[in-house]
């Protein structure tokens, strides 16, 4: 196989999951509707069937159509996925809500790296990081805190931005900063002071918190970041076929109870 | 194609796909190497291209490889991913994990659904339902509580069950209930009196909450489930690569702050 063809061959199949999912999204599928046969796809796109099943493939693990197995495959009722922005940017996670995403920048600071936050971005201690607290809100309400650690290469960039002015994320984009994969981790965390103060609740309230580490094609780590949701602002929800491995995990974890 | 070769097709990615994920689960790939190219898993499988780039995408749907943009795939440092039967199955999701899963029934019940139960059974208020409610224990210790509903058609062989001798999902699948999918909402919430009492923790820790629906591949549902899990011993993790949608949303909720 030529070169040519290998990348007409990737360029088909992200076509047809691209067709299938903006399809799918737009209600022309619905939910129980069976989605057009391996054959019937073939044809439309004038493709072979590798393609097909590769963009079947990628829907499935997206959680947007069923297993297949020994049945038509169709549309699944939860058909939400995210989109990489949607994931590392909360003002392009708001915006695809149609929610109008705000922020209230508490401090933006350089400083040493504490103990914890160097062995998460892979420093040393006491190098210097570039950290920004804020309060973000959704159509104007406080919703989430936000903590966010840049190693200096990479933090410098945001000494240099308004982060009242809207996505740091984009502007880190704009500045050729490789943001190419994150990693996250979610559970549950009390309220401290400083979140109740500025969430408008009382200490311990329950919120969701994700951690997310951000990092370059070649593996470098480019931010360490804290976001602590209240619940009844925002919910995680995925999709799961038999026959496809989750990307989410549900880990044990060893820590005690907090005293 | 012939049917025969539509099938080899199919094996044949999905071996692929398993030889990747053992590899990679169990050490021969460490995170940071670089995955067999293309051409080289093609010659080791006797396989065309197509099987192999499905199988290269599936990996990437579970974040466990890179997005592999004009460089080389290598090994994401975050490599869990979960089984089907682990998304179900605490029983199972403990032995994967080496913990011992436990149990202590607190109820069995059927009775008339109430009305939000029923909207999320999808059957008429009133309308039997089976009900579990459950402490879950990992080596020993409390973990999270489970409130397990099932409709009376898939209840009946929970009645029928003994809830303390393990996994009810093992249990219906033997009993050759099809459990085909299932839709997870992630959030958290404060431990009511029960929960506190269960969990032995002062009322109002914030508990990691895991709201799921199981489906048959037809579509019927056939399982509305609650599990609070205290956050310091199970969190959720997920990795993401841009260009690959993630199957799991953060969804924004209209429900306002609890009186």
């Amino acid at each position: 196989m030529t070169t040519g063809s290998r990348q007409r061959s990737r360029q088909q199949h992200d076509e047809i999951a691209h067709y299938l999912r903006t399809a799918i999204r737009e209600g022309s599928f619905q939910p129980g509707d069976e989605l057009p046969s391996e054959a019937e796809l073939t044809q439309k796109f004038s493709s072979s069937r590798g393609p097909v099943r590769q963009a079947l493939a990628a829907l499935r693990g997206e959680g947007l159509i069923s297993s297949g197995r020994g049945r038509r495959t169709v549309v699944l009722d939860n058909v939400l996925t995210q989109s990489f922005d949607d994931v590392i940017s909360f003002s392009q996670w708001c915006r695809n809500a149609e929610i109008v995403p705000g922020q209230r920048t508490q401090w933006v600071a350089r400083q040493p790296a504490e103990r914890s936050l160097a062995a998460s971005l892979r420093i040393a201690d006491g190098d210097p990081v570039v950290s920004v607290f804020r309060l973000r809100l959704m159509d104007d309400v406080p919703a989430m805190v936000e903590r966010l650690n840049y190693p200096l290469e990479v933090g410098r960039h945001v000494l240099a931005f308004d982060t009242d002015a809207g996505s740091i994320y984009q502007e880190l984009l704009d500045r050729g900063v490789d943001i190419d994969r994150a990693s996250r981790t979610i559970d549950a965390i009390g309220a401290n002071e400083e979140d109740a103060k500025l969430l408008e609740v009382p200490v311990g309230t329950p919120l969701l918190r994700v951690r997310r580490r951000a990092f370059t094609g070649a593996g470098e780590i480019i931010e360490s970041s804290d976001d602590r949701y209240l619940p009844w602002k925002a919910s995680f929800t995925m999709n799961s076929t038999r026959g496809n491995p989750s990307s989410m995990s549900l880990v044990s974890t060893e820590h005690t109870a907090p005293a």
